[in-house]
């Protein structure tokens, strides 16, 4: 009875010293919390009494101390990581092997993500080392695959089941990434700010390095590996030249000691000028001899610091930058330069295709009339890195014409996971259905079904290599993103980029259970306003297909009316053409014609505004206002809609979010319920500010029933312009 | 038996289950972890088993919570809060009373911290409100004073007491603030930077206020109360006029609503030119009736929307800020015309003295010949805002000479806590000698003894109001300010705020106890190294009296070659003027006798070689490479053995560090031990950077026994250059 009594006492005590911190979103999606279920956890428990980790691999090495740290925490219990199995005996436990021999395909087998099981696809990543396979094998769960890195991915789909609560029994699961280059683009600059961050300052620390290690490098590399990222460009594409002496290499080389235990390599964003600005030449014209044999040297010095070296990604001749164009060579000149600089080396060349300069015509068009012509010209080295749309990251946008019109070039699609041109870091608006619908996007390049996604992961034309970089939205904030959904759409990007055909749903699911809670009435109604949610933000910013209509410099808030800037291609007016005859951008034939960028099949879709999907109407057409559409309402009416619906959805997606409060950590909670209501504050704003605009020109009512605004077009301006003062 | 066992084994499990997650800072020094000794524990229980709080006064709310959560950490103990202690009890407690009759003097009577007891003095303070009284009766602790701010100080001082350790029995504390005004100034911008910041981006997320109210803006406040600061300047002194809208009062308003309960006051940086920017005036001229009636509505607004505003800081005509001279005004016009604005409202105008132009003669006079002669010229609610020294922060300077120079008007000292000029976040150097240095500086005013300090306080010339600032060194890196020591700098601050009379030793020995460690040992290692930082810092940087030699642009690193810049007195060669003859700026009645500005008694000391203090020699004298110094040695010697001991400091500066290893948080300990190894880096990178540039002035060699630089002053330039790239 005392004993009883004691050890109930003691269950008490061990229950009110449990950490009682409040959750403050570091921890991300690894949160490893202990399974409540007691009999669910017994059963994992049981499965799981030791970790075999056969080899010194350091990336196995790493695997095991994850899947013992992951277990500690979910299962409450330490289980041992043995170099060997214990013959015979009764116990059953996780064993960790590297095979040479593992062929694991291009396909993904999970009970809860996928849709399509054993789908095969000639891609790239075929065969590749790191793939990896979960198999039960004499009552234990083997984890195989080429590499180390093969088994951390391994290792971390495991953990993925036991925080999604899925079984373990005869558990068979079997994936390998779609595309070989997966990696985040940080925008960070050396002192410490990140063009377009917005959750607060880099986390690089380049002050420093190398001698300081922030522990939080690590914290960050396990986050990305868990989502089978593979790569890391440390600096912003608006380069600087400090990244390539020695003094910072060193530095680069402290953070990729950290990050390489984790299968996660290094790259550079690198200034073209950089020959003439640190090396002392007096030209960077990549056909020059002595500049050639800057790069070469140069590539050779960071190889030796860093023999794992990623290789560089290119911003050129773009906005200011300076680029072969400076020499009146090509895109291909200079991508091919660098390639031979990297030699035998192991690294790749990631060029940038988002070029555009004033005056010539229909922006959309730049990047295409650039670099198709140069399709077969680049270096097997090189990746051209082309954004998912062709204007620059907005809300919604028809995937970039390139996809598709370049067979011979591998093609990386660039996304934007920083949410520039979607609200920040204020605005919850969960990204995996903008990269999905890019993804799924049919070029019609080789007939139907030549998705943008077979495009990037090379199996349209078998490519030998692949890509996809997403920008990151990572800063020093506390949490990682500022907004707790963006690590959403961090988690997302890695997903799709280890498998495109995972559904954005399945995957906003998977992150909410992991993150935010396990009840599953929350877990849908979260799912169900992550899914919204950026249909959501379109409608109430830029419905119809507007874009580019947001606040000068900033990229924030409404700006429809911004008429003159340093650039004709930076004002609003240059893309709605808002007139009293009405609205929208003519890019048929009639127009700027950049509807022939694409395949036969959507030309004719697109082309004719009775059959382009409305979502992409003033993208392509310059419609009347009282146009009727398919909707049945005329383009005034339907557009004032979208603007009421759209904001009005935010109080929607408020009440979801009340509604799941017992469900999540209150200060989570407490924290994206401020959001939303800053949200819907700056929701009402775009839809006053919009439709008090247009009407100008539209010159007819608010459609029943909505509401006049309050307030008038010269006060929201007023209140607009406050967020461009210095 | 039985029973025996099972609570010892209680006792383990407690012990393990304590959160053993690594110190990351935050919590800065309000740690209040449990006190070790269980005999001193248990002592400081039975004094506290109850708080007794009389009366609703929000900050006397604030108080007895603090005291709570305070109380339940050290002493591992719950306390109960109650409105009036019980009848009869035999229980010992805490009692907060506000006592609307106190009159608490200037004075500071504490056990531990001040070597001074009952100090008298005429302070502006004297009879603050915000000063308290702890004295022990019937058994019970009393904590009083007139107002709820008195008793949270009250609190924090007897919390100060348990964290450092010392008895309670008979405890007999008053203490009062000698300062009225005790401020932070963040230089924080709109858009999330932090000018001069070297801790991350702003915590103040502007983007997502009024609704969200980051939970860490009350941890500011408690840090801040905790020192005794009581008012808080919001924004850059390169101000944005957008505080000064609806839309962002609405922001400010809320952060004030989070300081309000601390006993902590908001204030503005105004941008002078807010009449035209967001006034739509055609002038900002302060004669003008239209923009003094402008400012007058735009403030009865702000105290509408925060009734307990602070006031204003203004930084005109200064670095290309707009001012009145735009007007052919003078800045008392300025000052005065908002003052009038404030009419009967409770704030302060805070007008910056620093001023300095191009091409004006010696940079050192400038700010005295514009503002001395204002003297008497200012409204009662104006105090004149003077840095320390009479360049710019630098790691040494002589005290500024306004002070003592303008009788009839209040001079606030402006202090930099963030290290602008001394080596970021990357360099311990800790600033209380560096602050009492300049408070402790004799003016000669009105006789010996006539402190800096008591120009602050006002008791030198009975100023009813008077001030004091500190230019924040906090970011939103977790730990606050980046270096882990930066802590001590906002601490020390604070503490000097409050009483100047305090030694910065005491204070270090302080911090260190409640941050690091109470280890006997290892809190003098640690304070000794605090003490000497600041010296060793001048010695490796700028010894002697060199200043202004730093990276141009960034002022991190050396640049003592710098010779062009958009401004002479933007050079480094303006302040060192080294030549073949000597070094060092004459500032005597030969050169451009700035020295003038000072007293009789200082011109006398400081204006000959032989009586001026090493430490200010080159301020004020250009010296022969050869002249003997006070200390025995030619002066190329003595400055080269500065360099060299200086460079040699920061190792013993790591031995020390590494000998607190076991007394010390192991992730703490790191993190400062690699900061400590970027700075012996950067100390030999100072001194072969100068000893190197210098030398091709001197031509001397570098003196026994000290080996000459292994690198050349080209190379060392090049490394330099490569931090000034973008």
């Amino acid at each position: 009875m005392l004993l009883r009594f004691t050890f109930f006492f003691l269950l008490l005590l061990a229950a009110a010293m449990q950490p009682s911190v409040a959750d403050d979103g570091y921890r991300l999606w690894l949160k490893y919390d202990r399974v409540a279920d007691a009999s669910l956890r017994a059963q994992y428990q049981a499965s799981a009494q030791f970790i075999v980790a056969e080899g010194q691999d350091v990336v196995l090495r790493t695997a095991a101390a994850e899947l013992q740290r992951g277990l500690q925490g979910l299962l409450d219990q330490s289980v041992p990581v043995l170099n060997q199995a214990e013959k015979n005996s009764t116990k059953r436990g996780i064993i960790l092997r590297i095979d040479p021999t593992a062929n694991v395909s291009a396909q993904t087998n999970t009970a809860n993500v996928s849709g399509k099981k054993k789908t095969n696809s000639a891609s790239a990543a075929k065969g590749s080392p790191e793939g990896f396979q979960i198999a039960t094998q004499g009552g234990n769960l083997v984890v195989s695959g080429r590499s180390g890195a093969a088994l951390l991915y391994g290792v971390f789909a495991l953990l993925r089941q036991l925080q999604t609560r899925q079984p373990l029994a005869n558990l068979a699961l079997t994936s390998s990434p779609r595309i070989q280059y997966r990696l985040l683009n940080h925008w960070d600059n050396p002192n410490g700010t990140v063009e377009r961050g917005y959750a607060g300052s880099s986390i690089w620390k380049w002050q420093e390095l190398p001698e300081r290690i922030d522990p939080r490098y690590e914290d960050y590399a396990r986050a990305n590996a868990s989502i089978g990222i593979n790569g890391v460009v440390l600096n912003n594409v608006n380069a600087s030249a400090r990244y390539l002496t020695p003094e910072y290499l060193r530095k680069v080389a402290a953070v990729a000691g950290v990050l390489r235990p984790y299968g996660i390599r290094v790259y550079l964003s690198v200034l073209w000028a950089a020959p003439k600005v640190i090396g002392g030449l007096t030209t960077s014209d990549p056909l020059n001899p002595q500049v050639q044999q800057w790069w070469a040297h140069r590539t050779d010095e960071i190889y030796k610091t860093i023999p794992d070296f990623g290789g560089f990604l290119v911003k050129a001749n773009s906005e200011g930058e300076p680029g072969p164009q400076d020499y009146g060579r090509n895109h291909a000149d200079g991508a091919n330069m660098l390639a031979r600089a990297l030699g035998q080396h192991d690294g790749a060349v990631m060029w940038r295709a988002f070029v555009y300069q004033a005056g010539s015509g229909d922006r959309f068009k730049q990047a295409y009339e650039e670099f198709q012509p140069l399709d077969g010209k680049f270096a097997p080295k090189v990746l051209v890195q082309v954004k998912n749309g062709p204007i620059d990251f907005q809300a919604r946008e028809p995937f970039h014409p390139l996809f598709g019109a370049m067979p011979r070039t591998p093609l990386m699609l660039e996304v934007q996971l920083t949410q520039e041109y979607l609200g920040f870091a204020t605005h919850l608006v969960y990204l995996g259905p903008l990269i999905k619908e890019c993804l799924m996007a049919d070029t019609y390049a080789k007939g139907p079904g030549s998705t943008v996604a077979k495009v990037v992961d090379g199996s349209l034309e078998n490519h030998a290599v692949s890509g996809i970089a997403g920008v990151a939205n990572i800063g020093a904030d506390r949490n990682w993103t500022g907004h707790p959904v963006g690590q959403a759409n961090w988690y997302a990007f890695g997903r799709l980029a280890w498998d495109h055909t995972l559904s954005p749903a399945a995957i906003a699911e998977e992150w909410t259970r992991m993150t935010l809670t396990q009840e599953p009435a929350a877990v849908r109604s979260i799912t169900q306003v992550l899914n919204e949610s950026r249909s959501i933000y379109v409608r109430y910013t830029t419905p119809l297909g507007l874009h580019h209509i947001m606040g000068q410099n900033l990229h924030y808030g409404p700006e429809p009316w911004l008429t003159k800037s340093a650039r004709p291609d930076w004002t609003a007016i240059y893309y709605h053409r808002a007139d009293s005859v009405g609205l929208g951008f003519d890019r048929t034939a009639m127009g700027s014609n950049a509807l022939a960028l694409y395949a036969p099949a959507l030309r004719q879709r697109w082309g004719s505004p009775a059959t382009c999907p409305p979502d992409f109407l003033l993208w392509f057409h310059h419609l009347p206002w009282g146009q009727k559409l398919s909707t049945g309402r005329p383009l005034w009416d339907e557009l004032c809609t979208r603007y009421y619906t759209g904001a009005d959805s935010v109080l929607w997606m408020q009440r979801q979010w009340a509604a799941v409060q017992p469900a999540v950590d209150a200060e989570l909670h407490a924290d994206v319920a401020a959001r939303l209501q800053v949200q819907h504050r700056e929701a009402l704003w775009w839809r006053d500010a919009c439709v008090l605009y247009f009407q100008t020109f539209s010159r007819r009512p608010i459609p029943a029933p909505f509401p006049k605004p309050i307030r008038s077009l010269a006060e929201i301006k007023e209140q607009v312009a406050i967020y461009q003062l210095r």
